[in-house]
Order: structure tokens, then sequence, then C-alpha cells
């Protein structure tokens, strides 16, 4: 067998040889060798939809007018629930749908990273027939069987690990390797490993990503040397005017890899042992170097990691400990120029109000964020916490319900904006005051840099694109009662956010910029 | 108590004991008497999204900011489907989020009707508590204990059937009432049935709506006096060219009734025993009529219903038996003067050509279109077969791409257009040759009769309101590249769809009309 022909080649040559070459699609992670592989095997035609209940719905019209199942292509149980109210039409309309649902490699599964969801509950409601491959050597027959039996009217989903794709025998599943090494919770015996002064981090998460946790995690690594991370994806972080600035954990694994690097003890304060998002080929999904102790402060999820911090610093005496840390990072100066993610960023950070709350689902774009917005007044940042994308302009429409006093600030991606634009209709029918920045830079970005990370090569490019045609947002915002425009340099983004941010109500700024990655 | 306390009224004072104010909801029938209560019980408010997915990603949002839950008032299944993605947000942000989910009145979840799905397992999925009330006595409680659970750091879903909201006192289940009298399937009984000039029915299902059933089913009515019905959202319905017009069996339970008022047989072929959509207080579930008995051509959703039809006509010497019916309908003349769903409807009657695939999700603004197009030459009619709305767009880009050579007509609602407009940025970059018609009334209108129909009075309007701010079409359909353009008269209509219809590759139209009901 040709070293190309791997479980995702398999599995779209399966499709082919069953009739099936049309694939609805809006794809993610751990699909990313599928898409590779679409442009290497002829004759199958992938039709990108901004929104999965687009996908699977042309795949029923599809079917009612062809007579024969068209697939789609569904990324992990987000992206299945994404579509299952139109599936549920075309159950009802006995209609044939053949949905490729990718999953988490097997190796990756035990791990609960955040996407990880129960994807053959979700299939069981809308499907007639529902398999999970766990061997490339029966992926081929696995869909073929799928094929028959949507063409019995029905809606069949066939689930692929990402490691069945992209491997050409069997996976292994995982046997846990075990998310570090977990004593039994207890701040007790955490205060004396902290207070030997051998390398350790506590990594931050729930309410100790608060003002209270924040300063109480401070004082500890003031006391011990302890080094202070945050989860990639805080529900709500508080930042700037003079908090501690909490380093977050990187989403690439690399970048997490470099950070706990040489740690021997890891204390979750209110995190989950840290793994990665997604599981990529030749390397652990656990982020927990060798040799390291994990001590979790609470049971998971459980109770107040504030209180628990605070509690801890009492014990090492660290009550009164100065905070740790760096000089107040300075605000950076308005810019002039070129607009870029980088210097959209500097607007915010220039700009950014007291009290703001900071919606980020920016992905790609918000690289620069972080540092640019550190020294800005104090704010909240809430972030993606599970990876689902179309969580931005929602969220920032119910913090600007809850905060009606507080400017909120919704940074956003194209791609994920198009998730659940609806939003901006509810922004302007309760008058909220939200400035929504939209990071046009008419892709899918996060996904050419994940199928670069998935080993996809440079390939699948013409489904990442959102430039044919481009999306107006200031005619979309407009068209849902919410003043926009759009800003095409630095000054005139900055101009515009401070526009919408002065003016009360809804405001959208489409913020073309060039690609990051 | 007063009579007004029924358990719609329990639900929301409870929500309200337990703290939770805000309800981020996009309600459907089995809301109707919750929507209704919200009018009358003082200290909710309720907030209105174009689609579950804001509902749920703002209920995250609020939560987060607020410190405490709001919740979410969503519909059925499909409802929480949609809502599904941001509440895995949620649960990984260990947001607390109350969700309550209608379902069908408890009498009528036996009966299977086109909205029924598993809303436990979809709940389940990424709620750590989940409960199904049964008793309106226990609703208080079960509130409570919602919002508590929540309130650990968790989604929280009550699953609330329509009759525990409309009642005082508990609802009884169903012991299934049998949906009408089942002989075993079995064509030869059935052509003995048919001979016997009994007053009988055949409702026209799966591939009976299409023109080799439809001819059969012609035949054998002429042969033998049964009338035609077919399911009310059929798949795909083969009409006009000379067709054999079938009456659809009607979507209000009135209308049902009446057309099959006095039928001692119903034969099903390719559908299911009528039911209602919805129950209704005080009405039965099943449409067949008392005495009436149900003869199954073939196995639910199995086989092909137009060869069982023919081979009936062949039993019945109808073979040759010219086909029943009414002369060939006239085509509707162009209409002029003021634009209302009707004159539109008879602008799409006059000028729909040879070969369209329609695909109707018109809802309310629909009740004159199949009238208007019975005389239109040969073409395909697609219907919102599962009652999930938000089908329409995508329908009609999956069939666009199934028959290039064929004109695609969406007729659309603006509610149901709001749930999946992203589909015509799809349909720009395939250059599918899609004519949109969004008839736009401004109102979700199909609730304000269904509230009526519910027995809820006039109430709920401010939630069935689309108007504020009013929906801008054009603008949206032109920021994801369709070009569009907006009538205010029928004859502006009627030109714009003949532009529609002679111009390659997408076009919407927003048909502004008044509500019908």
């Amino acid at each position: 067998m040709p070293p190309s022909v791997n479980g995702a080649h398999t599995l779209l040559q399966a499709l082919l040889d069953s009739g099936v070459d049309v694939c609805f699609t809006n794809p993610g992670t751990s699909e990313m060798h599928t898409v590779a592989a679409l442009d290497r095997v002829p004759g199958m035609r992938p039709v990108l939809c901004l929104f999965e209940g687009v996908a699977t719905g042309a795949a029923d019209g599809y079917a009612r007018m062809a007579g024969r199942p068209a697939c789609t292509l569904l990324h992990l149980g987000p992206g299945l629930a994404n579509g299952l109210a139109n599936l549920h039409n075309a159950r009802r309309a006995r209609t044939p749908v053949v949905n490729v649902v990718g999953d988490h490699a097997l190796l990756h599964k035990p791990y609960d990273s955040p996407l990880e969801s129960d994807i053959d509950a979700l299939a069981g409601s809308v499907s007639g027939w529902v398999r999970r491959t766990r061997d490339v050597a029966a992926l081929g027959a696995d869909v073929a069987e799928a094929v028959a039996r949507a063409e019995e009217g029905q809606v069949a989903t066939l689930i692929v690990p990402a490691d069945v794709t992209w491997e050409h025998t069997p996976p292994q599943e995982a046997a846990v390797a075990g998310l570090g090494t977990f004593p039994d919770p207890g701040e007790d015996r955490i205060a004396a490993v902290l207070a030997t002064g051998e390398p350790a981090a506590i990594l931050l998460g729930g309410d100790a990503t608060r003002a209270r946790g924040l300063l109480a995690a401070s004082r500890i690594a003031a006391a011990t040397g302890a080094r202070l991370l945050c989860e990639t994806f805080p529900a709500r972080l508080e930042r700037g005017g003079g908090l501690p600035e909490i380093e977050r954990l990187g989403y690439l694994p690399e970048t997490a890899d470099a950070q706990l690097a040489g740690i021997r003890h890891l204390v979750l304060a209110g995190a989950s042992s840290p793994v990665t998002f997604f599981a990529y080929p030749g390397r652990a999904s656990d982020l927990v170097p060798d040799g390291c102790d994990v001590h979790p402060l609470l049971g998971k999820g459980v109770g107040s990691a504030a209180d628990a911090l605070e509690w801890l610093a009492g014990q090492l005496d660290a009550d009164g400990t100065a905070a740790a840390g760096a000089p107040r990072p300075e605000r950076p100066g308005r810019p002039t120029g070129a607009l870029t993610a980088e210097s959209a960023a500097q607007a915010v950070g220039a700009l950014l109000p007291e009290g703001a709350i900071v919606v980020d689902e920016a992905n790609t774009s918000g690289l620069w964020l972080p540092a640019a917005t550190a020294g800005a007044p104090r704010h909240d940042w809430l972030a993606l916490t599970g990876g689902a994308i179309g969580q931005g302009l929602p969220v920032a429409t119910g913090a600007a319900l809850a905060c009606p006093d507080r400017p909120v600030v919704c940074l956003e991606s194209d791609g994920s904006a198009m998730y659940t634009l609806q939003a901006l209709w509810t922004q302007a029918r309760e008058g909220l005051n939200v400035t929504t920045v939209v990071f046009d830079n008419r892709a899918y970005a996060v996904l050419g840099m994940e199928l670069r990370q998935a080993g996809g090569g440079e390939r699948g490019g013409a489904l990442f694109d959102l430039s044919r045609p481009p999306l107006d947002f200031a005619a979309l915002a407009e068209g849902m009662g919410v003043p926009a425009a759009r800003a095409a340099t630095a000054d005139e983004f900055a101009a515009l956010l401070e526009r919408g941010l002065a003016e009360p109500g809804p405001f959208l700024v489409d913020c073309v910029v060039p690609r990051v990655v």
C-alpha cells in the first residue's frame, strides 16, 4: 500500500465506491487528515458550509432530489449537535444521509479534553444506524454499510476517530497513561511540598482566576517561588488595574511543554490536569512532564479554589508577602498605519475602558491581545472554554444583560461569528452596550495551523477559505439593526472602536486583517 | 388556588423564588402556556433570541458575570439540539445554567408525532443533572432543585411536558389509545376493503407522492371512490403539469378532522397514521376518526409505496381507469397592487418555471401557495418534514447541488430563515441557482396562532415580534454575497421573482407582507 493510503484515503474511496460523491462540511481539527485527503482523492466534491445546520439540511435536500445520499463531515460532538435539528427533519423525511463525524484519537479520549463529549448519544437521537470505527482495516466495510443502511431511508452515522484517519494500521486504544501522578487532594501536604522549594507551578482555574484567588496565588508564589499559570481558556479571568498578570497555559502543545518544562510539582487550583486539546500523531496527550507530581487542591470542580488558595497562603505564612511579579505593564500607544492583528490588539489595549467585560473568541487573530491589554484598567476576560465555536457573540449578549452598567467588548473571528451571528439582533432589540470587533481574515485560519500541526501539510486551503465571496460584516450587522463600519487602517480601527465604546447600544467593527498563521 | 395558577405559573414563580429572573428563549408550541405566563408573572425578564445557540450562549455569559444562573426556555429536542454547542462550552466553563425544555404533553408522546425526539439523551450529553417533571405538584420542587444543582457549577436541565404547564393537577400519562385500529399490513385484504365502496381515504407518503405513485393512487381512487390525501409535510411531492393534484392533510387539527370525517377505512401508502403535531388541552392526538380502520399498505417506512399502489391498482382492475379528478387547474394571472401572502402566492403560481424545485418553509404565509401553484408546470415540492425550523435554505442549497440544471425556488419565512441564514453564503460560493423568497411578516406568526390554539389567549405577543429591530434581508443576503432586493408591492415582487428566476446563481427577494394569522 503506498504511504498516502491512510484511513482518510480509505474513507473517501469507500464513499465514492458506494456512490457518495458530495460532502457537505464544516470540518475541524479531528477531520484534518480527511480534509487533506479531499485534495488527493479525485471525485469527491466538498461543499463548505458556515454552520453545520446548513451542511445537514443540504445533505437532506440533496438526497431528496438526487435519490441517493450525500455525506456530511462534522467536527466532534458540538459539530454534530449543530447539525441535529436538520438531521431530525431528514429522519422524518426518511431521507438517506451519511454522517461522518470525526472524533478525538482513541489514544486521546480518556483525557476528557475540552471538546470531548458523548457523540454516540447525540448520533443515536437521529440515526437509524450508528457505528464507531476503531480499526482502519474495518473502515471500508463500515463506510459501505453506512451507505447501505442510509439508503434504506434513514440517517446513518459513522464516528471516525482521528487516528483511524491518519493511520495505516489499527491505532491502539489508550491504556490511560494517567494524568500525571495524582496524590490525594489535600491542602496540608501541598503546603509542605511548596515549602520544599522544588520547582513548582500552580495552575489556576475556576474562581482562582478572580481577583481574590489571583492575589492569594500571587502571595504563595512570592513566598515559595512557585510559578503561576492559568487555564488556556478561563471562564472568567480578572485582569488589569494592577492585578497580577497571570500567564495562560499555551494552546499549542509545544508552548505548553516549554512552560511546564522542569516542573516537579503541579498544583491544580480549580483547574483540571492539563492535556492537549487534540491528539497529534506521535505525541502524548498529557501535558504534565515526566517526573512531575500533580496535586489537586480540591476535588475536581468542587468548592472554591480561591478559598483554598487563601487558606494555603495562611499555611505558608504568605499572608503578608508582597505579591510577586513584574512591574505593572504599560498600555500601548494608539496605533497608526497598517491594520493587522497586532495593531488592532494595540488599539484594544490603548482604549479598553475601566470595568470592561472582554469576550474573546478572536482565535488566531488574538495572539497579541493578552500582552496588549495587560496594562489596561481592571477588566474581566471571558474565553472560549469548550472549544465549540460560535460562543462569543452570545456570551457577550448575556454578559451585557448581566452587567448593564459595564461596557462589553466582544473580540470575534469571522468564522466563529458566522455560527451564531443572530445574537446581534438580540443585542439591538435589548439595546445592549456591546462593541463587537470581527477580526476578518477571511479564513478558518486556525484550521490551516491545525492541518500543519496534524501532519497534513499545506493542503485543504480551499476548505478554510472564507474569501469567496467575502463576508460583509457591516452589512450583516446593519441587517440586524446593529450599526457597523469597516476599518481598513489602524487609525480607522482605533477611531471606530472608540466610537463603539462611546455610543450606547451595540456597534460592530469589521476589522480586516491579514492572517497570522 | 386561583384558576390562573397553572403549571406554567408555578414554574416561573419557582424560578423567581430561586433567584432566576432572566430567561433567554426561542419558544415553540409546547412552551405556549409558559409564554402566556411570562405576561402574568411579574419579575421574569424574557429575552428573545433568533436561534437557540444564542440563548444558551447568552445564559452562559450571563452567569459568568452575574454569578447566578439565568434560565433558557427551549422548544423540544430540536430546540435543545440547536443550543447544545454553547451548553457544551458552559459545561466546560462550569457555568450554572438552568435549561427549561418543553416537551410534548404526556398524553401526546406515544404518538411519535413529527417533533418527537429523545430529549433526555440530548440533555444528558451536556447536563450534570436532568429531570423530567411528570406532575404539576412536583414542579416547584423540581425547579428549586434544578437551580440548586446548577449553582454547583453545571448545566441542569428540567424537561417539562406541555400538559404539566397547562394543568392544575397531575396530567395523566397516556395508556396509548392506539393509532386508529391497525389490521396487519397486507395489500390483498386492502383491495377487498376498497372494493366494498365504504367511505375510504388513501394517505400518501414516501415515494407515493412521486408521479408513479400519484398516478396509481389516482387510478385506484377513480375505480373505488376512495379519497386521496397526502401527508401534511411531504418530503418530495411531484405536482403540476397535469399530475393529479392531491390535497394535503391539514396542519390544524380542525382541518384534518373535517378532511377525515366519515371515513371508514384509511389506507396508509408510505405515510404514518395521522396524529396532531402538538397536543392541545381537551383534544385527542390521534386524528383517525372513531370507527375508522387503518390499513397500512407497507410496514412503516419500508419498501416502495409506489410499487404497492401499482400492485393494488392491478388487483382492483384499475390499471386502465382514467385518473379521477378535477380539471387541470388554471394558473393565476400576474398579480398587481398590494403585496400580501396571497398576491405573492399568485406571482409564484404565475411564474414558476418548468422543472422547478420548490422548497417550502413559508409556514403561515404559505396558506395560498398550494392552490396558486396547482396549475403550474411540472415541479417538485419539498416540505418541512420534521417541524424543526431552519430547514428551507439548507435544503434548497442541497437540492440545487443535486440538480444543477433545474431552478430552485425557496419559499421561506423570516423567523425560519434566521435559523440557518448562513446557507446563502454557500449558495453564492457554489454559484447555485436558488431564488429565495422571504415572506417577511416580522413575526413568529405561527406561534401567535399556536398560542390561541393552546388556549393561551392573545398574550405573548412581544416574544413573537420580529419587528424591533426589523430584519433587512436584502442587506443580510448581500453581506453573504447573494444579490437581493426588497419588494413592497405585488408588481415589484413579480418583477423581482422573474429576475431571480432569469439570472443564474442565487438571488433573494425580501417580500414584505402582512401577517395572515
